[in-house]
């Protein structure tokens, strides 16, 4: 029988903040991971595992952050759990005993068992598997035409890098627009517009409804009846929560089907966590189920997990912001907060203030970029509830200034007012920074000024 | 007798803002921009006009912003205020009679009188002047060895600049370090790396004595004796307010020699407001006047000038956070707030964490840049007070992101709990976010956890 002090069920970044966040807050306790994989890929690379990198060799998450933080590893796959005598049973035949659980137990792809050719020759899912994707891989580089259904942040990001390799590529999304959850019109036209530029075939507004072929996959069926022929099918419909082991072990599944966790991201069990994908979350604003998987959000809850594990605290897990960025033909384009559509559709009064101005000033210089932003502000209050970024190599930490104000709970009338910093090569002009001037856009909508 | 009610002497970022924001805020006003130059020139980018910018006309500041804001527009030069008749005469023989003053006269660069040789052909400055900055290109891309004295932000920016152009240059700082104001040793020391990297020669800790020559620069004497030759110097000393219309219309000038402004950039005349270069600044933290030019503060503090024209509201500016990035040899360096050198010699008691990632995840994608963090926070309440970094495109606006975080008032704590978005090829990754990490390292010195 093994002992630890903290069991992590799951060794992506998850289940690695959670070890190293909790061996900062409690150092005199024993952290054991436990994993499947022998070697973990960072989750969010594996698109660009197709061509933008070499081998899928260079998207290994290392282990010696767990090594610098004394945490200890075992490569092996926990297959039962008893939560009474904390005991934690696993393939290889070992029992271990805990003091503190925490599942980091992940995602896997949803499978559309009602989709005829499912199991052709030629789909592939985007698993985060190493041994999967070289498979993938190699096949991508000898296809001819691949289709890509849905086009959500991965479908988006594996035709862009299908693309990088020369590929002919069709993406088909089944709601109107391409990345249609996480942004408004004015972003997502733009990324389809781009996509369109490079050759992309996109399709939206229309499902899929078969994929034929006889043994290997030959084209797909839509749900207007068309044929697409294609060598190749990539699915990226979604991602499920892995809540076996939870469910058998009689933890309570949340009406998402993710495990139930509290602010502190306490399961049904205080002594038991649960972070990441597999860990149901809640909306920021509407305190809503929602279904986002990002890694970003995943260590986000394990930092909250590996401080409260022995003693909770006043920083409680305050809801998902749903802070993303994704890259579409080198344009960057970020999101944080709610968009318009979710807004309206939740019933929300709010006011948007959009501005369009470029990377670099003077615009001139080169490889200066487009800079468009959106910000979404509660009409009462004025304070930011959300916004959207397009731009060059600097979109991302302009969507975690968004994300920041939101967190901050600025208002639009204090963004305005705020000190930036600016530089020629690096940033807007200080006369039409966008975050700014976006702001000034929605305290004029609200107070005529 | 011309009439406003809104008067603003001066076009730069900082009279260009306050009428816009004033015109915004009090639409039924007229406002009135009366400025020199035919043209203006965008400030920040001057150093850029070297060899990035292929002519001084791609650096100028449009004025469609003023027509598209119904301000207009004097191409003249203020020569005299009376304050009790609220007249300004100008240079053309114009009266103008106004009710609010804006004054945005900017500042001009120092010249050490007490140097010798100062007046020599082949000595320059780096003044706001389309032609003479023309005169100055057409000089340097002539020129076989340079030598920039001063190596602040405009002595590094056109010394980069030069070397783009293939020019051979000495840069020479009296101060140990390059950027010494600005950063610590970490910071300024990498920047002095790049520098010798691109084949400058970087002497520092050592002040210029004289420039010699018989009419026509040949070379300059430092401190100790040393000579270094050169067919061109560019002084890059420093920039002095432009007061000499405040002071003999009798404003009071504060101790640092600018204009002498309230929170509300209100001057010694309630109805006179100075904002930018001209209007004395001071330190968010220790209140104490600071001699700090850039277009960023100045449109911070027009923006508080604009919104309290006629009506003052709860949002004064809060004094000068300082936040400003540069670019050397490729790599982005970037500041905000109090340094560590500065809180020592200040005797604030703080606690600092340095944290070195890439700026993408993995960092074997294409164009990954190391990536440096440094966070200095208030040891007793953990409030973030200052942050340094140093790393690719998206530098500056990190630089923002410590900004926002210093005037949220975020602590360690609660900057580690925070959340960021993060995207393979857009910011470094979830795991080892450096501002979440750097802020860890702070929150472990202090609490040990």
């Amino acid at each position: 029988m093994r002992k630890t002090d903290v069991l992590i069920i799951g060794g992506g970044p998850a289940g690695v903040v959670a070890a190293v966040t909790g061996k900062g807050y409690y150092p005199d306790k024993n952290f054991l991971i436990v994993r499947r994989e022998k070697e973990v890929l960072i989750p969010c690379a594996i698109p660009y595992t197709i061509s933008s990198l070499r081998s899928l060799r260079d998207d290994l998450l290392s282990d010696k952050i767990l090594r610098d933080n004394d945490i200890d590893l075992l490569i092996d796959e926990v297959t039962g759990l008893d939560l009474d005598s904390k005991t934690a049973r696993t393939a290889g035949g070992e029992e271990i005993k805990y003091d503190r659980l925490v599942l980091a137990t992940g995602s896997s792809p949803k499978v559309p068992r009602w989709l005829k050719g499912v199991d052709l020759d030629g789909v592939y899912f985007i698993k985060k598997s190493k041994e999967y994707l070289e498979q993938l891989k190699a096949r991508a580089l000898e296809a001819e035409h691949i289709v890509v259904v849905g086009a959500g942040f991965i479908g988006v990001e594996v035709t862009d890098d299908l693309v990088r390799a020369g590929k002919r590529v069709t993406i088909v999304e089944k709601l109107p627009g391409i990345l249609p959850l996480a942004f408004d019109e004015e972003f997502s036209g733009e990324a389809e517009r781009i996509l369109k530029e490079k050759g992309v075939n996109t399709i939206t507004g229309k499902g899929i409804k078969e994929i034929y072929g006889s043994g290997r996959v030959e084209g797909i069926i839509l749900e207007d009846g068309s044929r697409i022929e294609a060598d190749m099918v990539i699915l990226a419909m979604g991602y499920r929560p892995n809540t076996e082991l939870a469910e058998k072990a009689g933890l309570k599944i949340g009406e998402s089907g993710a495990i139930a966790v509290n602010a502190y991201m306490q399961t049904s069990r205080p002594d038991v966590f649960a972070v990441g994908d597999c860990a149901e979350k809640r909306h920021f604003l509407t305190g809503k189920p929602m279904a986002l998987m990002l890694a970003s959000i995943a260590v986000s809850e394990a930092r909250v997990a590996g401080m409260n594990l022995y003693q909770l605290r006043g920083r409680p897990h305050l809801g998902v912001i749903g802070i993303f960025s994704t890259v579409v033909g080198g344009v960057g384009f970020g999101t944080a907060g709610v968009t318009e559509k979710y807004a309206r559709r939740e019933g929300l009064d709010i006011v948007t203030g959009l501005f369009e101005t470029v990377d670099k000033h003077p615009g001139k210089l080169p490889d200066a970029h487009r800079l468009l932003v959106k910000l979404i502000a509660d009409r009462e209050t004025g304070i930011i509830i959300g916004g959207q970024v397009m731009g060059g190599p600097s979109a991302g930490e302009i969507t975690n200034l968004i994300g920041f104000a939101i967190q901050s709970r600025l208002t639009a009338q204090e963004l305005f007012s705020l000190q930036v910093g600016t530089h020629p090569l690096l940033t807007s002009s200080p006369v039409v920074y966008p975050l700014i001037r976006a702001a000034d856009v929605i305290k004029r909508k609200i107070h005529g000024a």
